[in-house]
């Protein structure tokens, strides 16, 4: 197994598959699973929570993780990224936010830096600032996103790349769709939802179990939960999620949600500690199509691997008349 | 140059590659541009004018076409399909509708029946009808559509079509696309933005060099066009188009746009006979960014194939790990 793109070699790793810093799922033990696979995990810090953070780190052990933020959410506590550039991650992944001024003190720590962006404008401001690469993230991502979709926006992103690695993101859980970002010129993937039912994963349970059996055609972006949460997020990006009786009630109806926000908010809360998946939510993208059964991070990655080498080796026959006819 | 997919033998094509049925823009000269460069040319049968099918037919001259049609709109004038099938398409496809009521007349033509799915569901009654060919469309497209994304759609539609070829469209213009579409497991592509400012298309000039010079950052979905064209569409779909000052005004305030419409329908008529393309509909999706130049169908057809070639062989080095290391 050997699939060593411009990704590998800029992170030091062996597959071009990253864990996204998906908030309270992508802990220290998913993380370490992911990098000791030959991936690279990324912590999700999330919203910030200093003591969470610490803990994952130390979690994660000996293992070579990276770690990601929130942007408009560090840019309030900016201290958190002193503590993680304190554990030496191998990477740090920013999103959803003005990015460059934290890039300086990233550089700094010898650290490569990781942009996500949902449109081209992003993309030129994350060339033009020289991170170390760009994660394409198309709106079929679980959690939050904008609207492009992956399959045009990856290209578009890599002819102003200017050679910065592109990895795409969105919609991608298995070999096919590694095999595909490839084909698009991204150089690795990051994914989310193949993660959020491991085994290693900090979703609970009963959140794995809706996740499994969901289907793509079955989820929406919305403010709802972001609203549910009291989280207060800038609204060029929303929240893909499954949908539920909780979306089927209120995506439709932001300004009801808004009026009667102190009881959804209650009754979201009571929800979400019951494990109650008709009401809180389970945050996965478009590929919970591809996902079926719980089990390791090392058993999804080398899965992911097998299956792309498998369909590139398959596809050769296309790229040579010889052996195609 | 050889791609044979069971797609090519199943239609009788070199390339898998197919024109989508464009309404008012996959006219007969388009259809036989890309039929005879090795795909296969689909004639836009639209919202049915017998008259201007005829006419196309003819202009195809020798060339083995085939056709589209919107399904909802042929339900209302089912008299289309025999004077399609009269004219011994190679292929005839169906669109947003029901598409069952169609198919026994379809199969004693002989004529392989593909049918375009926004939906798992929807693919499951396409397998189930016994299809030839099922197009899984992402949000991404050009023109209607609904909301998954391609890049997970295929591999899940892949996954129920028991063999049945799944054709991807949307966001594909380029062999880096078409390459991701054989690599998600699809048997090959179907293509409406990347013909749309072709030399063949019946496009205006204005519409195509705002194509040509649009970005994919700056198209959206929603029903502003359909109101003003007095198109009933069911709700289920909307289009996708550029951004214009049309849309900036009407697209979040579709009920202002109701009550205005005579006005507005007046308006943006002007502005479709005078070329003004502020207010007319540009009607091309994500894949507007990798699209720069008016060129031939053949050009792009084979442009097509030869980068997708290129994109597999190269990719090949990661599937044999001796070559790849
Ligand atoms: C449960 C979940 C939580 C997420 N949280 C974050 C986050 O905190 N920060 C972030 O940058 N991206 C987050 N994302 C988005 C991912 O970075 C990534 O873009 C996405 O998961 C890719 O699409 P996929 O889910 O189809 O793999 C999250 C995604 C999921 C599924
Ligand atoms: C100008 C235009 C007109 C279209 N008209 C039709 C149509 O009449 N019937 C149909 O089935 N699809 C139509 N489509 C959608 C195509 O079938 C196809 O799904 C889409 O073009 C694929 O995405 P792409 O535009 O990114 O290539 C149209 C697309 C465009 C761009």
């Amino acid at each position: 197994m050997s699939m060593r793109t411009p990704l590998c070699e800029l992170l030091g790793i062996e597959h071009p598959v990253l864990l996204a810093p998906m908030a309270g799922v992508s802990g220290g033990a998913l993380a370490a699973a992911v990098s000791n696979a030959g991936g690279l995990g990324l912590i999700g810090g999330g919203y910030g929570d200093a003591d969470w953070l610490m803990r994952e780190f130390n979690a994660a052990g000996d293992a070579r993780i990276g770690v990601g933020f929130i942007t408009w959410s560090l840019a309030r506590q900016p201290q958190l990224l002193d503590l993680a550039l304190e554990r030496n991650p191998a990477a740090l992944m920013l999103s959803f936010g003005d990015f460059k001024p934290f890039l300086h003190q990233i550089r700094e720590a010898q650290t490569k830096s990781i942009v996500q962006v949902q449109t081209l404008e992003q993309a030129r401001e994350a060339v033009d600032a020289g991170v170390d690469a760009i994660v394409a993230q198309g709106t079929e991502a679980g959690g939050h996103g904008g609207t492009r979709a992956t399959l045009p926006f990856v290209p578009a992103v890599v002819d102003i790349a200017q050679g910065i690695p592109v990895i795409a993101a969105g919609g991608i859980a298995d070999g096919r769709g590694l095999a595909a970002a490839l084909a698009l010129g991204g150089s690795g993937v990051l994914c989310g939802t193949a993660f959020f039912a491991s085994n290693e994963s900090l979703a609970s349970d009963h959140a794995k179990q809706a996740a499994l059996s969901g289907s793509g055609d079955d989820t929406e972006r919305s403010s709802v939960f972001d609203l549910a949460r009291g989280l207060n997020w800038p609204s060029e990006w929303n929240l893909r999620t499954m949908r539920n009786s909780f979306t089927r009630q209120w995506s439709g109806d932001i300004a009801g949600l808004r009026e009667n926000l102190a009881v959804e908010q209650t009754r979201f809360n009571t929800a979400s500690a019951a494990g109650d998946m008709d009401v809180a939510a389970v945050i996965v993208g478009e590929a919970a199509d591809l996902i079926r059964t719980k089990e390791t991070a090392q058993a999804i990655v080398h899965g992911m691997i097998s299956q792309a080498e498998d369909r590139l080796r398959f596809l050769a026959r296309y790229a040579d008349p010889i052996k195609g006819t």
